[in-house]
C-alpha cells in the first residue's frame, strides 16, 4: 500500500451524481482499481492536488474517474471524521449535481484508478468503500430537502416530460407517494409548467400531453411566492 | 512566523457567529494576537488537530478564542482557495450559528491567540484576516436564503418578542423594507405565533404585545404549508 504523501493529499473529493432514469433514481459509482478498497464500489472520489482549488479539484476528478464533464456541481458537506481512511487523517469535499440521463449506463474512466463508472439504482446499492454510504446518505437528504423548495426536479428530467414522470420523480425522492389530483394541481397553479402542443410518441397506452419547464416564470415566482416572511 | 507543522495544520474551521441585537445583526471577531495577521480582526478560527473529528474541533476552537460554549453550530461551506492562507495550503471548514444575544458585548478568550472576543454590527465590519470576509459574505447569504423558507428567525429573538421586533430582524437580513401589514398579515396567518397576555414593559411609547414561538405548530407548518409539490 502507498503512503500517503505528505501534503497534497489530506484532502480528497468525492461526487454524488444523482440521474434520473426509465422512472429510477440513480448515482454514478465507480469500481476502484487501486488500494485502500481495490474492487469496491465507490462514490468517484480522489486526492486534491496542491496547487488546485477545491472546484476545479472537483471537475478534474469527476472527469478522470468517469469520463463525464461539463457538470455543473456543488459542495454539500465536508467529512472529516477521524478514522474515515484507513491511512491516515484525510477529509473529503463532497460535491453533487444532478443531470439528464440519456447516454450509455456504463462509463468509460480516463485514468487506471477506476475500472469502470456505472449508474447504479439509488434503491440498491451495493456496500460502499470508507464512508461513502454516509456520504450518499447525506447528499439523497439535501436533494431532498432542496425538492421542497426549489424546482430542482427540472433538471433530472428530460426537456419535454408528462406529468406522470414529474409526480414519479418527486415521489422517489421524496420516498412517498402523492396523491395525484392534488399534486397536478399544485403543480400547474405553481405557472411554471408550459403546456405543449404535443404528446409523447411510441407508447403502447394514450399518449400524455408534454409539458416543458418555464424558467422565466421559475424565476419569478421562486423569488416570491414561497418566501417566508416578505 | 512559525513553519507549519506537517500533518494536523492542513485544514482549519472558521465560525460565524450571528447575534441580534438593539435592532442590529452582529458576528462575532476576535483580535488575533498571532501571525499571521496578527492584530487584525477576524472570524474565530484555528488548526484543526489531528485526532478531532470537524465538529468537535468546532466547537474547541470558538470556545477557545471567545469562551463561548454549547453553541449549536452547523457546518456550511469549505472554502480551499489556493492562496488563501500565506503559509501554505490550508483549507478551511466554516460553520455558522445564531444566537440570542444577551451577555456583555465583549468576551474574554480562553487562549493567548486571541486577544479579545467582541460582537461587531454586520453592516460596519472591519477589514478582516485571510478570506474572513468572503467567508462572513457566503455565512450571511446562507441565513439570508434560509430565512426565506425557514423559521431561523426565533433563535435570533429573545423568548417573547414583538411584531415589530421580529419584522425588524427579517428587514436586516434581507437588507430591505417590508409592508408592515403584509408582515403581519402573513406572519399570523402561519400560526406559528402563539400571542401572549402580557406587553412589552418599561417603553416609553405605548407597549406592544409580546408573542411567543410555537414550536409544535412551527414543526407541522414547515413540514406541510411550505413544501413545493406535495
Amino acid at each position: 500500500m502507498e503512503v500517503l504523501p505528505k501534503f497534497d493529499s489530506v484532502f480528497s473529493i468525492d461526487c454524488v451524481i444523482f440521474g434520473f432514469d426509465e422512472g429510477e433514481l440513480k448515482i454514478l459509482l465507480i469500481e476502484r482499481n487501486v488500494e485502500p478498497f481495490k474492487d469496491w464500489w465507490a462514490l468517484p472520489g480522489y486526492l486534491v492536488k496542491e496547487n488546485e482549488s477545491l472546484d476545479l479539484a472537483a471537475e478534474r476528478i469527476l472527469y478522470e474517474l468517469t469520463g463525464l464533464r461539463d457538470i455543473f456541481m456543488e459542495q454539500f458537506y465536508t467529512f472529516g471524521d477521524v478514522d474515515r481512511h484507513p491511512q491516515g487523517r484525510v477529509i473529503t469535499v463532497a460535491y453533487y449535481a444532478m443531470i439528464r440521463l440519456n447516454g450509455p449506463k456504463e462509463l468509460k474512466p480516463v485514468t487506471s484508478v477506476a475500472r469502470k463508472a456505472v449508474w447504479y439504482p439509488v434503491k440498491d446499492l451495493p456496500k460502499l468503500a470508507f464512508d461513502h454510504t454516509k456520504i450518499f446518505q447525506k447528499g439523497f437528504l439535501k436533494i431532498r430537502n432542496k425538492i421542497s423548495y426549489q424546482p430542482i426536479a427540472f433538471e433530472l428530467l428530460p426537456e419535454k416530460f408528462t406529468l406522470t414522470q414529474l409526480q414519479h420523480l418527486y415521489e422517489v425522492i421524496l420516498n412517498k407517494t402523492l396523491d395525484k389530483r392534488n399534486f397536478r394541481k399544485k403543480m400547474l397553479n405553481y405557472g411554471i409548467l408550459k403546456e405543449l402542443d404535443e404528446k409523447q410518441k411510441g407508447v403502447s397506452y394514450r399518449a400524455a400531453k408534454l409539458y416543458k419547464f418555464d424558467r422565466r416564470k421559475y424565476a419569478k415566482i421562486f423569488q416570491n411566492e414561497l418566501s417566508f416572511g416578505k
